[in-house]
C-alpha cells in the first residue's frame, strides 16, 4: 500500500466549536481531510451529560475524527493546534511570550497519551504581555502556515502582517517566522450579539445575497470622521437609518457589519500612526475575507494577499523544525 | 377634599420596559407616585398572549396604573411623554425636529382617547437629522424637566450639556430650553450582552459591592492612548488581564464597565474637539450618577451636577406651556 509509506503527519486544528484532521503526505500535501462539531466546548459538554472523564471524552473525540488514520498508520505523529492546549482542553500548553519563533527547534511540545505508547503533541498559543495583553491559541499555527507559502525566496526579515478575521480577529505583525506583536478584535462576536439580540436585531430583515452597498456605506462612515466615535454610538445609526427611510431593513445587517469591520480596521490602522503598513495577507474563510477586502480598500489598502486553510502547513512546519516527522523509510 | 382641589396633572413617563405616573399639586409637586413593569413591551407581549386589540391593552394597563388617580379627579389632564408615542405604541406622535424647543407654546401634542371624553396627550420625541441621525423619546421631557431645576435665573442663551445614561445613554446640548444636537451611545445594552451572553461573561464573578479600583483602572484604559482603539479590541483586555493574573475575576464587571463608560465619554468628548465643555448636569439613577461622574473626573470634567425623576417636571412644563393645567378653580 503506497498510502501508508506516503503519510507522514496526522495534523489537527483542534478550536473551540470545530475540529479538523488534516493526513497529510511527505511533501507536506494533503491526502485526506476529516472535520467535526467536536470543538473543546461541544467535548466538554458530552463530558459532562455522560458524566465522563474529560480526557477519555477527549480521546473518544479524536477516535471518531480520525480513528481510522490512527489505527492505518500507527507509526505517523499525531499534532494539533488551537484550544485543545488550553486551560479547559485536553492538557495545557503554556503560551510563548512575544517575539515567538513560531517554527523554533529547540521548543520543546507537551503532548498526552492518546493510545497506548503513542502520544499527541500540541502546540503552544502566543502571548503578547503587553500593557493590555493578548492571547491566541490556533492562529499562531494558522499563521505560520501562511508564512511558509508565502513565496520560494523565504526572508527573515520580511516583516509581514497578518489578519485572520473571526469570532475574535487577530492582527499579528511577524518578522520572517517569528511573531513580535498582535491585537485582538471581539468583531465577529460583538456582531452576532448586537445583529441577534439587541434593539437592532429587531430591525433586520435576512436576504440572500450580501448587499455590498449598505455594507461598503458602513465602512465609509467608520473611515470618515463619524468613526472617530466607539462603536457603541455609530451602530445606533443602523436603527436610525431605518426609521428615516434612508436605510432598508433587508440593509441593516450588512451596513453594521460594514460599520463593525470598518470600526476594527480603522483601529489597527491608526495605531500604526502613519507609518507604511507591512504587506497584508487575509487568512480566513472566502466570505469574510471579501468583507474584509473591500473594507480595506476603503481605507487605501488595496494590495491584500487571501489564504484558506493554512492550518495543517503550520502544523508541517512545527513538526519538522522539530524533527518529529519520520523518515520515510516505513 | 382638599387634595382633588390640589391635583393639577397626571404626568407619565412610559417607556419600553416601566411605566412611571405622577400625581401633581397646582406648585407642580408630586403629590403620589407609581411605577409598574408595564413598559410598552409588556403590554404589547401581554396583548398578544391574551389575544387583545393592543390599544385595549394600552387602555387596561393606563387604569392598572393609575385609574384610582383618574377616577378620583376626572377633569386633570393626563399628560405622557416615552416610547409610548412611538411606532410600537400606543399612538403615534411624529418627532420633532432639532432644533426643538421642548416648551414651545403653539406645538400641537397628539392624543388618544383613554375614557369616554377623555383624552390623554403625548408629548412627541425628537429627531436630529444629522448624517448619523439620533432620536429620543421620553428624554427631552426629562431634560426640560432638569432645565426648569437649573435655577431660578433662567437664561434662554446658556448653553447646557446633559447626560441620560442607561441602555442607551443620551448625550443633548441645549440652549435654554432648545435642544441643538444630541447623540446615542448604546453603552447599557452592549454592556449586558458583553457581560451575560460573550466569551467574557464566563469569567465574571459577581460581587455585592462595586470594585472602584477595577472600574477606574478600565475608565483609565479608554483615557490612555491604548483607548483610541474601538472597544471591540480594548474589550478583550477583560479576558486577557484576568488570564495573566493582573485582575481578578470578582474585578471583571467593574472594569467592564469602567472601560466602556471611558470609550463613551471619550467619544463625546473627542466631538467637542478642544472647546470647552458646556456646564453637565447627569439625569440618571444614582448608581449610573456616580460611575459616570468618578469617570469624568478621570477626563477631567469635575463639575457636575447630578439630578434624578425629572421626567415628571418637564411634563409639567410642557402642560403649562401648553395651556393643559386647569386654573385652580375646582
Amino acid at each position: 500500500m503506497t498510502n501508508i509509506a506516503e503519510a507522514q503527519l496526522i495534523a489537527l486544528d483542534w478550536g473551540t466549536t470545530s475540529a479538523r484532521a488534516y493526513l497529510m503526505g511527505c511533501d507536506g500535501s494533503i491526502m485526506a481531510e476529516r472535520s467535526a462539531s467536536l470543538g473543546i466546548m461541544h467535548v466538554a459538554a458530552k463530558a459532562k451529560e455522560q458524566s465522563l472523564a474529560l480526557d477519555v471524552a477527549f480521546a473518544q473525540a479524536l477516535t471518531e475524527l480520525c480513528g481510522e488514520w490512527m489505527e492505518n498508520y500507527p507509526l505517523v505523529p499525531v499534532v494539533a493546534c488551537g484550544m485543545i492546549g488550553s486551560q479547559q482542553g485536553w492538557v495545557e500548553a503554556t503560551y510563548r511570550t512575544v517575539p515567538a519563533d513560531l517554527a523554533a527547534s529547540e521548543f520543546e511540545l507537551v503532548s498526552v497519551e492518546i493510545a497506548p505508547g503513542r502520544r499527541m503533541h500540541i502546540i503552544p498559543g502566543v502571548l503578547d504581555l503587553k500593557k493590555l495583553p493578548d492571547v491566541m491559541r490556533g492562529e499562531e499555527t494558522q499563521i505560520l502556515g501562511a508564512v511558509e507559502l508565502s513565496d520560494n525566496n523565504f526572508d527573515s526579515e520580511l516583516e509581514q502582517l497578518f489578519l485572520l478575521p473571526g469570532t475574535h480577529s487577530k492582527w499579528a505583525k511577524v518578522q520572517g517566522r517569528t511573531i513580535t506583536e498582535f491585537s485582538t478584535s471581539m468583531t465577529g462576536e460583538t456582531f452576532a450579539l448586537l445583529s441577534t439580540q439587541s434593539i437592532l436585531s429587531n430591525l433586520i430583515e435576512p436576504t440572500v445575497s450580501v448587499c455590498w452597498n449598505a455594507f461598503e456605506c458602513g465602512v465609509q462612515v467608520s473611515h470618515s470622521s463619524d468613526g472617530a466615535a466607539d462603536l457603541m454610538l455609530t451602530a445606533f445609526s443602523a436603527r436610525t437609518l431605518v426609521l428615516t427611510g434612508r436605510l432598508q431593513q433587508t440593509e441593516v445587517s450588512d451596513y453594521l457589519s460594514g460599520l463593525m469591520i470598518g470600526a476594527e480596521i480603522r483601529s489597527v490602522i491608526g495605531a500604526w500612526d502613519g507609518t507604511v503598513l507591512p504587506p497584508l495577507t487575509i487568512c480566513g474563510n472566502k466570505e469574510l475575507s471579501t468583507r474584509y477586502k473591500r473594507a480595506l480598500k476603503i481605507f487605501g489598502i488595496t494590495e491584500v494577499r487571501e489564504l484558506q486553510g493554512t492550518a495543517p502547513r503550520g502544523v508541517w512546519a512545527v513538526a519538522c523544525a522539530l524533527g518529529l516527522l519520520q523518515t520515510s523509510t516505513v
